[in-house]
């Protein structure tokens, strides 16, 4: 059994515009560690347990980008963003045509781990799992990350117990709960975050897409054959997410609760977490006076100065011909914002 | 009798930075009509009654930069700052060494009025009370604004009685009021605002420099009859406000009421009033998107977007080299972050 790893680079980061525009997808935000882009992290990820044995799936019109900073890599590009069900497909067919034992890895693009060895290691016991002689070899296994409060933002993973470290079988996959549902999961001790992080045969995931999604079972055969072009097919297939067209109907399903310093990057807010905060609790990037409290200025311009006085719990962003300026606890409408410049002819070419 | 004015042109405006700069005074600032500095909105209101016999008195290093936007006017550099009582001594003494008979308007230069013919008309009217043979022809006339709230950022003149337009005699001149105190003032119907534009004799001026401030009086003479140096003495003369040093002591000062949508562009806050607002209640001034109400944007580069959503009653200005974040309520504590730039050896190049 060879192991494999997939990155899926698909996404756009839209809530963290302006940092992110539709030409700079969040993975290539330098929020990494020494200010690496977050792909790059994710490659290094993947190398530690699959070797040069890294697929990475992005938009076509990010081949480019994605090949400067990934070689030795695998890249394949969407036609068309179809969401993961496609993307985890595609490459899954793509490694099964050539090597139809191999054990899977799939990996999200642009999150930051803060203790990488400590998720190597869980990805490690996850493919033995899978690898083995163990009764799981058939199984999916996700790493669920141990929650750190009742946050709304995430899918959550209702499993049967919640020992560190160790597998356990799970129940459901749930929704982005409301904020009585989140505190009740919390409360409870049986739910973990999906972070999008599975670990399985490439030929249980085709077999699960072939009874759940077929279409694009075939599509993506056909494509990692050669006998069907990605341009043709792949846009008509359905855009939906492997957690709604697989994970929720598959049996045999299971999850290991990880504590490793998981952040999904998913806002300006989240973002925030990544970097240590003055005596006000303010986290200032760049050349920034802020007299107020627990306030987030991302600044790319060394020689512009963001000055605030009398303001709490705001983000501040000048990036490239953008300012921003949101409350943090808001920080997640910025998708709105960035709708809204979308309407507006003049203003479109600032996404 | 000839009419002369004199614009005092001193100011720094830190309360309007980063628009307003050490290098860049407010006065210069393109908040009058259709984007014209306020400067030159005070040199039309001057020559309206004194057609070309305005004086301007402003700090020596403005001198280049004053003269680009006051052709045909008599400009006095002044080595150092030293307040009004110098600034307004020093134009009367220029004035009278030339024209003993002068009648003089001192306006500033960093202010804008909404109705000019209005004022125009209470400065003719007060221009003919010193000229002619009035009994108030010794006397000092001050155009004192009817107050459109209990402002405590202003100066305020107690009168007589307050009949619009008609002139009456001031009793006294008061400090800057707390909030109950300005409330008072309001509910009491007798102050006006200090708006430190005065009417009277150049030869009026200089007795009670002569009376109040010998040293000033002195070496003002002394300059204008060309026998000391500017440079020399202005240095060693007392900082302090004409209304301190000659207003609070004098007899025979009159007030007439004034409501010519007058508005010291004190502040982000102030200048707000001067701009239309959306249905938000928005003033937005450049390229911007804000999803929030009540806010006010400056963005001086018509490339870059300045965007805001889930913020209200605050101020985003983007001037060169500087971002601005400021609650339009603490608008004046712009100067707290200024002098806080002052004390930072990396950042003072940004005042």
């Amino acid at each position: 059994v060879t192991r494999h790893a997939v990155i899926l680079a698909g996404g756009s980061g839209t809530r963290l515009w302006p940092a992110s525009r539709r030409s700079l997808p969040k993975q290539f935000l330098p929020f990494g560690e020494k200010g690496t882009p977050l792909i790059a992290a994710a490659i290094a990820r993947a190398r530690i347990v699959a070797g040069d044995r890294v697929t990475i799936v992005t938009a076509d019109d990010q081949l480019e980008a994605t090949r400067a900073v990934a070689p030795g890599t695998d890249i394949l590009g969407e036609p068309a963003a179809r969401n993961t069900a496609a993307a985890i497909g595609l490459a899954a067919a793509r490694i099964a045509a050539a090597d139809p034992d191999a054990a899977i890895v799939v990996l999200p693009a642009d999150h930051h781990i803060g203790n990488e060895a400590g998720l190597a290691e869980l990805l490690d016991r996850a493919l033995a799992e899978v690898e083995g002689p163990s009764t799981r070899r058939d199984g999916i296994i996700t790493i669920g990350i141990a929650p750190t409060g009742p946050e709304t933002g995430y899918g959550y993973i209702e499993v049967d117990t919640v020992l560190p470290g160790s597998i356990t079988a799970v129940r459901r996959f749930v929704e982005k709960p409301d904020r009585i549902t989140a505190e009740r999961y919390i409360a409870g001790g049986r739910h973990l975050w999906n972070a999008g992080i599975f670990i399985a045969r490439a030929s249980r995931i085709l077999a699960d897409l072939d009874a759940q999604l077929p279409a694009t079972a075939t599509a993506v055969r056909a494509i990692a054959a050669g006998t069907s072009r990605a341009e043709d097919v792949y846009p008509t297939l359905r855009s939906i997410s492997f957690d709604h067209a697989v994970m929720e109907h598959a049996r045999d399903v299971f999850a290991i609760p990880a504590s490793v310093g998981w952040n999904d990057v998913g806002s300006w807010a989240a973002l925030s977490k990544l970097r240590p905060g003055d005596l006000h609790g303010n986290a200032l990037d760049g050349t920034a006076l802020v007299m107020g409290s627990n306030n987030i200025v991302f600044n790319d311009d060394p020689n512009t100065l963001v000055a605030a006085i009398g303001v709490d719990d705001v983000v501040i962003v000048k990036s490239g011909d953008v300012i921003l300026v949101v409350p943090t606890a808001e920080a997640q409408r910025v998708r709105e914002l960035v709708d809204a410049l979308g309407k507006d002819a003049k203003l479109a070419k600032y996404r």
